[in-house]
């Protein structure tokens, strides 16, 4: 064998060994064009500025629902998402004899449509603009944290308000780099959101909680919403007069074949990273910190599955359960990839790095100190973080929370609307309405005391300094049986009536959640400025060793990206399976053999008889996929996601539709703190999956056409 | 993605999904250049002529050590097989202190090289005639079985006297197609074999039984010996005056990548498949013998365990545990596979097409009368295939089974050489030497006479018309302790010094174990002689069956190939993964990765430091694959093998040498039943593994030289 012959680019091919594509770094638009070369030698079509321009094709149809990301994929509003991601809206128009979740559901005609859940929105970004300056403008070095926070707080407000001068606008504005920069977004607040289409639960949540996070997968988890707007063409409140949106532009599905190997391109809104952690931060994260969500949510979500009986009960509580279940198997996977990929090495590598840099003669000034002082404020916050985890744990108490809420809300609006507290201006008016709307729909009186018991037998065991004794003393004198039976907040009409009525109203309340979240009011907002101070010193220490890091990347060539917050983001990768142990790989495609094989009948492997018969035949019709001679599914790659990406629209080069993201692997979870493209991949529902779906089993031809697909053979 | 437009050529290379290669079917050799039109098609580069003619390269390279396939690699007849294939020869070059099959041995000058173990044979095939006509000569369709049984044996023992006239050549005869064909093969019989090199138990044999029948798969399963010949040319007995063979061929080392997809072939020695079974005998080795074989096999195992006690005992009774575990994870694997694949209802769909076209009118006189009459013959062949299983146990009691040889040897020197039975004529003593030789090395009394009150217990529970009471008796009066504490067949000399005595001198010896033997020697021969009334008769039946099974056949264009008989066979396919469930699949090549995952310090899973040092390193020297990136171990093809292709050379379409075969996977092992080609694979260690491992692990550079390997960097 000698001096090996080299065929490299055939090799290369065979063995699927070719050069990784770009995959770290969740991008933000701005950024793009800077990485053109680059995305055109990985196998991008369109022209690299276009990803920057918000106004043009691919990037105009990217929308948020908040929380989800989305796209419009026709002229006519036609939003597409995960299942994942309407399940909440599914649970809304649900009733005993009626189960929307586990049947799914398609609407024939417009007219057949129905209300997404209270507050769904649908969020189309119209503009983003560095405020950076403005944001900062006013802070000096010898400020308390307060003051730098209401400092901050104040220029913020300022340009939100100077923003959203159009009507249906919302605008907002996101920390960079730990509050070093700051972007302000102004996106059109669509409200009239539709539920068009569904397939059944056994389809869209394939595999359920047994699967999530995991490959082998064959998941068909998208869903369609409908954006309707007022016939002048602006947002409006839910209304029949209403027209659907017609967005600038919409996603067209691919027509070639999505291969192994392929370029991909996401992007959505990515919700937290956390990858410019310090060591310390990351150690206590992992030996403490995660370990009590860990357990909080557990217990949470094993309350729900003992006390939700019923079928309305658990459909009450389905997206509760929902929520905690995958966080916590998110946490789970995120320590185990933590343990395997020794990810406090890596952080003490990297630190030392810095550290080692910071330390030379002429870094130390500025570089060393600023990494002294964060350090300094590092443990205080991290036990404020513990208190607030179980702190929050009392908002499970749906009818808790809204009493105050309602209270809040009552004080702030003694206050000019510019002066009050984000969140509880006139513009958030909306959203508490939606809360305390939909709280309808998710309470249960049995099951949200148990959560209350739940989360008061927790906050007793805080250090006395971190909990409200106001609040535990006053819930102890009217005791859960009265506040239970005495409330008349479980009525909507009632708990939307106390919106808007001033202090004294609610002082005058005999309504036992109401005297409870009055005697809490004043720990909530000694509580409250305290982290104020808090985050106020933070955000000096925090800038300045985020500076020291750019400082360092910047001497190493690196360009940074920002840690995910929420925001619109662009990532790249290829479509790659993924080498296990030696010898074992993970295909990029799954097909609907492993629906086969998975199959039991039972929960969450019951595909509905019309599908399991058309996947028998092997009746792919024209969505086989030319390569792999079946249907794909589910397909992996190497793109760079978090939460908040889920119904992200995945891309080929030429920008078409080739499917939407849904989900991660346990493995790869570990990039939410550090990513390593040999082993994180994203998981996709594959487009042609969605359109056999829908035109096999499910009959939605119309919606076929709507995309662009012409009518079958 | 309407109407996929179609890209199959590449998207089949990327997708690893290309058309499957010809890989079932055990061809023998004058077959192959009918199938030259596929065999080019698929990759070969050689002309397929050249794979039928047995003087010419590579064929003339290809030699059998009797149980194992091996090639010569040199023109100083070096010998590549595998290092489970030369076992013995490490165990009998061992003391305790110097432990070989642990610690690996190279021979640094031919004068180092160390005598193989007795009885290893080189054997280099000459010549291969059809001599179907003259084996069947004289048989008549009213002959008892008796009869045809005798007639056949003396055609052969004719055919093979006149075939075995130049000095050293053995010739042999064997059947195909359940007896309907015959072949003569004449083989140079080379018997002095010296040990040159053997990596280290922990490569050679890494994994142990752990990995056996495993992929993923990283074991270095390659050793060589050298063969010599008396200084005229002739095979002789061990000399310090002979000289290397210098072989008609040698095998080139590949010096292009081989990859994920390329061709290739192997040609060696298959012991024994069943492919031609019935569905009533495939029912019954399913149901009855395999159990009962396993649970033989497992006894037995477990016993060695137990009492191999010192490193002594151990070394003694490894080849005999290792033969045990091998075959008994073999039957587990196979009846595993079996229930997976339903073999049950692969055959009886086989016979069903089989019956319904035998019962057409115009084929109903021949074939279905041939069909019922094979029928009729197979319970019994079937019970007696028990019996015989249970009475061989005796046989691992070494000095029972050399007593019971030496008698018949006595009894059949009585007649002419060409009346003796075949394996007792004088072409026989040698091997029969052999096995007298090297009882020295195996022999454990305690173990021994465990092993003998093992296989008494068994053959004690068969009805007694197939129990050999003559022996339980002698047995049971002399008395176990006796019978270990009095012989004197532990010695060797002693054992052979019985070699060639008369029947008289046996009568007269008080040997306990010689007693036991003429007590039992009628009883020995009136079984064997109803065995032959049922052989007879079975091949009568089996042929006129197989006549049916071929004329079936030809009606629809299929070509048969003949079961394994351990005859020289071709087959070919390519190199492959496989996909395991939907979404996972093995890769076809495995790396020093998965050494260093599996490591663990302890058996068999303890590399040498030195390999660790190299691999950790990444030192691949010239060795890497430029397709992977890495140094390639095994790796896996879609070849068509079984027991006896152990150490077969793997030739790529050049027929250059890039690899040895060494192992199939227990999913595969329904292979020796029926061959799927999406399931069986040929596990094979990479040649680039074995110079890596020569070169940066055991400087064997001189070795490296003789193979053609130009010094390295």
């Amino acid at each position: 064998m000698r001096a090996p012959v080299r065929f490299l680019l055939l090799a290369t091919l065979l063995a699927g060994a070719a050069p990784a594509l770009a995959a770290e770094g969740m991008w933000m638009p701005a950024q793009v064009p800077a990485l053109g070369a680059r995305l055109k030698a990985d196998g991008l079509e369109l022209d690299p500025a276009a990803l920057a321009d918000l106004s043009k094709p691919p990037m105009n149809a990217i929308v948020s629902l908040g929380g989800c990301s989305a796209s419009f994929v026709s002229p006519e509003g036609l939003v597409a998402t995960n299942h994942h991601c309407i399940t909440a809206s599914l649970q809304v128009n649900s009733q005993p004899g009626r189960n929307l979740l586990r049947d799914g559901f398609l609407a024939k005609t417009r007219a057949e449509e129905l209300p997404a859940a209270p507050g769904v929105r649908v969020l189309v970004m119209e503009a983003l603009r560095d405020v950076s300056a403005e944001v900062l403008a006013g802070l000096g070095p010898r400020m308390s944290g307060e003051a730098r926070t209401a400092r901050m707080e104040a220029n913020r407000k300022a340009l939100i308000a100077a923003c959203e001068t159009s009507p249906g606008r919302r605008c907002d504005i996101r920390s960079y780099f730990g509050g070093r920069q700051w972007y302000l977004q102004r996106m059109l607040e669509i409200r009239d959101v539709r539920l068009v289409y569904a397939p059944a639960e056994s389809i869209g949540n394939f595999g359920g909680e047994i699967d999530n996070w995991q490959w082998p997968r064959q998941t068909g988890d998208f869903a369609f919403y409908r954006a309707y707007v007022g016939p002048d063409g602006n947002p409006a409140p839910q209304s029949a007069a209403n027209v659907p949106f017609r967005p600038g532009g919409h996603l067209k599905l691919a027509t070639g074949d999505l291969k192994e190997g392929d370029f991909v391109m996401i992007a959505g809104f990515p919700g937290v990273t956390e990858r410019y952690r310090t060591l310390a931060e990351t150690r206590a994260y992992f030996t403490d910190i995660y370990p009590l969500q860990l357990r909080l949510l557990s217990e949470w979500s094993e309350l729900i599955q003992r006390e939700a009986r019923t079928e309305a009960e658990r459909i009450a509580t389905a997206s509760a359960r929902q929520r905690a279940d995958n966080f916590k198997k998110k946490i789970e996977g995120q320590m185990a990839a933590a343990r395997t990929a020794d990810l406090i090495g890596i952080k003490a590598a990297q630190e030392k790095a810095l550290g080692d840099w910071a330390a030379r003669p002429a870094n130390r000034r500025p570089h060393a100190l600023a990494i002294a002082s964060y350090d300094s404020l590092i443990d205080a916050d991290l036990a404020a973080t513990r208190t607030r985890l179980v702190n929050q744990t009392l908002d499970r108490a749906l009818l808790l929370r809204a009493a105050r809420d309602l209270v809040r809300w009552a004080h702030e609006r003694q206050l000019p609307d510019a002066q009050r507290s984000l969140g509880f201006q006139d513009r958030d008016r909306q959203a508490l309405v939606d809360r305390l709307t939909i709280i309808d729909r998710q309470y249960v009186p049995r099951i949200d005391r148990a959560m209350l018991e739940q989360a008061l037998a927790e906050v007793r065991k805080l250090p006395e300094a971190s909990r409200n004794l106001a609040l535990e003393t006053a819930l102890a004198e009217v005791g859960l049986d009265r506040l239970y039976a005495e409330t008349r907040l479980a009525d909507r009409a009632e708990r939307l009536a106390w919106l808007d009525r001033p202090v004294e109203a609610f002082a005058a309340s005999d309504d036992p959640f109401i005297r409870v979240a009055l005697a809490s009011y004043a720990a909530d907002r000694a509580g409250e400025a305290r982290a104020r101070e808090r985050e106020g010193r933070m955000h000096a220490a925090r800038t300045a060793w985020m500076a020291t890091v750019a400082a360092h990347a910047a001497t190493q060539g690196r360009v940074l990206y920002p840690d995910a917050n929420g925001s619109l983001r662009f990532t790249w990768g290829q479509v790659r399976g993924r080498a296990l142990q030696d010898g074992v790989a993970w295909t990029a495609f799954t097909t609907p053999r492993g629906i086969l094989e998975k199959e039991t009948g039972e929960e969450p492997f019951n595909s509905p008889p019309r599908l399991l018969a058309q996947a028998r035949a092997g009746n792919w019709g024209r969505w086989a996929s030319p390569a792999l001679g079946t249907l794909p599914v589910n397909f992996l790659s190497t793109t760079d996601i978090t939460n908040g990406n889920s119904g992200s629209a995945v891309l080929n080069g030429r920008g078409e539709l080739v499917g939407l993201a849904f989900d991660g692997t346990l493995e790869g979870m570990l990039s939410d703190w550090h990513f390593d493209d040999t082993i994180t991949r994203t998981i996709s529902v594959d487009a042609r999956y969605m359109l056999w779906v829908m035109e096999k089993v499910d009959g939605a031809q119309h919606l076929l056409a709507e995309l662009g697909v012409e009518p079958g053979r």
